[in-house]
């Protein structure tokens, strides 16, 4: 069974991404990171959904309450003030290890073979772990992320939001030479929550479907919510549900209106049809660039995720909340 | 008739626009701007047009040969050295006026009603004459132009070359509160020249016919080449040639990536897919930036091509070429 | 006797250095410029400085009302209002000519030889006059200007208050190759308006004086205001005013904390004492940069005003005031 | 006896930074960091000052090699490839810890009272100490450092060269609200290497005087060095040595020309006559900015070392190095 980490910041679609991730790998540990909420909470969400699911033997590592560089953003507008607003849980009964998340990131990738991570947060604690131990960069099998977008943001017309959190992380570990997988929200608006589907949820009767469509009660009372995390965790579950291009991303640090943007050269492919209709299989440069330029060459660092197969997509996922308790 | 002026760098596909400008408008004169070449280059490739055309009437402003702040870049790996490399013409027997284009531009702004400019270069005249005049914004119609991407660059992953060589002035645009239409790349890209596109207008057997497929056998050389300044002019020729979506439009100045690039907000638009199913009589906002973000509430202030109807457009391209001299 | 132009924004130290260059120069016109106040007081303030000094064949040019990139700052928390705040003086009956500054600035610098420019306000026009006419920078003699500092700023800590309002145009001056002399606010620091000197000042009983000593009771109500834009004057009545050091000036644009200073590449001065013992007479590379760093081999630019003879800069002050009408 | 950590990148002048602090502090720890020289390098050097000194029970930690975000620049042009080049010294007898540095230093910062912190490299462990705990800020009393410079820079004409090898990490610590006590490179020019002083050095006759002699013959040999990281430290052991404003300094992290600068309020001094006369008793903002100006009211963070008593500094310095064995 293949051996992962989700390092993570609970947030409704983070809770998506455990469920999947318990019932999928065997999780050596989940680690926390402000995002979504403020770490405390978090990490007392990820403990939670765990013992919804029964899953308590999971350890949880609390990481970094926010960037290096800057004051932490929080996305209470989305996931309200507890980080996972909607249903009602008790204070979980286990607790979190005392081990910070970053030395059990270090200490797992360099002795466990083949761990992929996953990170559906800020990428706080990555990079930590990059700067304390860049061995890692090459011990890992990959880290599949939720995060960015190929060619659009959603918290800033630029920038994803787990990116413009922590833009300074993103930037160390798209320079770490990882293979990496990126699921922006270019892919991740391709899962969006259907009403529909809460009530197909909610019928399956079980504790974790009862949970699972409080969560989406909530996420989706708006009317436009998307299972951004899960996605990153379902494309590692199931790689062909995702079709990506292996292109160049970077991130932008000093822009004005492009901070925390990952600045994704889609030149290479023919057409600007990104999503649809987009031949992959025959990439092919586009490029007006001058060859001595310096944004010719520009090495392919990222598999990006550009189109996801939604219907198997939500079949993973009910199969994946009916079975669980 | 519609009076325009013409602002362009010929350059190929300016050529085209060149064509296409003085079949369709009353063009009241061209003015010339560094950018695909060096100045006085594309100054003599838009008077030999203008003698391959008959139009020797129209008259000819040089303008600024290159950006204020910085170094001019010039696009000879696309165009070759004489910034039209191809057919073979001789020296212009007709001569540039001595005004400069930004004093013409001005005094045909002030003077005339209704006046539409029509921008396929760098946007270098056009700032300098909202600088000089920022009343010309209140007095034109609109600005049609050639330049920017809605997602995508051409010169750089995040700029296209027309922004790129002059971003300062692009930014003076953008805040000028012209009625603007982008001809971004995303749109110009599907006005690819076919080969056959090319014989057929061979096949036109008048002068101009056979001008303009020397001009396409050497642009379009290297298999992936576009009308892109074509482009711009045929959407005021034919307004329903285009879709356009009326989006936020921003220039980076400062972005170590993305200096140039036109930062285009297309969170209001439902669904990622920019091109083919793209709702845009619908258009909803999608946006999850809270409340107090500063990228809330960014007012739209471009008329952004979104969709060519490619077939109409050849249509017009070869019975505007096809009824010409 | 010299021929200069004087761009300025009157500013009570402007009105100074109007008194100074009317009363030393052959002045061929004052040309205003968006700074201090907004254009239309500044004008009215230039008009009025020379009804006083019945001065009124001096042909007054307004110029740009402001930056083409940014919005205008002004400076009425020093200067009042009307940009010229204190004395109350009439309606000038003189007007303004209908040319553009920038195009008296090209003409004049076309036309005439070994002609200075003293610029006092933000450098918007001669940047619009060097970007319409290049060869204007090596047509001048000089442009004396006061702006930026060698290493300090007034309206933030690294930028001062001319190049703050417009760094683009600052930029376009330093990379123009125009001979540069910098009176920064490293310079004009060292002519602070001294109580003594306001009673001395009106005591000369001429209208002048009067006029002068109103200017500076507002001026010097918060006791620490100084006569930087007279001090570029008075660098060029009497050179021997000032000692400076030729150094690398640059203006950075994209900084958070920065922008618009003017970066000064004190390296190659011995000592840190910038101002008491520096021995500029035996300059010295003091540079620990890498033989290939890009910052190796800054040329110098810029004639960088270091100190002050202050009381020289007095009497030179008191004897042309007392010289007026 | 005060309890510190020195946190260094020997180089020459980091060596004499040893020496003062074992001979007047009770030295918790050396930790190592990646600066001018790479990791190892420098981490064997500080060995081997140590035994040098027969200070051998004094434990050193090596932190990180480099930069989170930008690759690491050494500055071998200055300290030789060795980092340390001039003395031939073998191998060290003993080892580093393997702790890793920055463990020890939250390790030390959280169980000892009053500890202060030394750091005369860039501040790459400093950094990561408060990303990992920032409570390290109230807990230490102090954090002095070589690096900066009020308004003056020596790598670049606006960055010192500490600071520039790690700009976000001199962010984080400037932000981190410590009592920080900054020695700049406006401070450390005033201790330069005098040839003289190279040879009553020597004339000592002890060991640790030859060493010293030999390090400052290859560091002096272009004739113009000095000690900057040595002052740092001495202003701890004698506090009386340095004159010291109380600014507030941010680090620009995004500039073209000013990465890396120590951005410091100067307005706030009544004089531009930074070293000499500043009457530093009498402080009195100087600010022009208005009211509403993101630039008013900036706090000082930042005890900002200003002047040094040379004399008394090399007094010091003398009968430190002879007092050694």
């Amino acid at each position: 069974m293949q051996k992962i980490i989700l390092d993570c910041d609970p947030g409704h679609d983070d809770a998506f991404a455990i469920m999947l991730a318990c019932s999928h790998f065997n999780v050596l540990g989940i680690t926390t990171v402000g995002g979504n909420g403020y770490l405390p909470n978090v990490t007392r969400n990820a403990l939670q959904v765990l013992e919804v699911l029964g899953k308590t033997e999971i350890p949880v590592y609390p990481g970094h309450a926010g960037p290096a560089i800057q004051e932490l953003t929080i996305a209470d507008n989305v996931h309200g003030s507890s980080g996972m607003d909607g249903p009602h849980l008790p204070e979980p009964t286990i607790s979190a290890q005392s081990e910070h998340a970053v030395d059990f990131i270090v200490r797992s990738a360099m002795n466990e073979e083949d761990l992929i991570l996953i990170a559906t947060g800020p990428l706080t604690n990555i990079a930590a772990a990059l700067h304390r131990q860049p061995e890692i960069a090459q011990r890992i099998r990959a880290l599949y992320f939720m995060g960015g977008g190929a060619y659009c943001g959603n918290w800033t017309p630029a920038a994803e939001f787990n990116i413009w959190v922590d833009p300074e992380a993103a930037y160390t570990v798209f320079h770490s030479k990882m293979p990496l997988y990126m699921a922006g929200v270019n892919l991740t608006r391709q899962c969006p929550v259907l009403k529909e589907d809460i009530e197909t949820i909610r019928s399956f009767g079980n504790q974790t479907g009862k949970f699972a469509a409080e969560l989406l009660d909530f996420f989706a009372k708006d009317g436009d919510a998307h299972l951004h995390d899960a996605c990153a965790v379902a494309w590692v579950v199931d790689p062909s549900l995702v079709k990506d291009a292996f292109l160049h991303v970077d991130v932008e640090l000093n822009g004005t209106l492009t901070r925390g943007m990952t600045v994704t050269d889609l030149r290479v492919l023919q057409s600007a049809d990104c999503e649809k209709d987009l031949d992959l299989d025959s990439l092919k440069r586009w490029n007006d660039a001058p060859e001595d330029s310096p944004f010719r060459g520009l090495q392919p660092n990222t598999h990006v995720g550009m189109r996801l197969d939604f219907n198997r997509f939500r079949q993973l996922l009910f199969s994946t909340l009916q079975a669980c308790r």
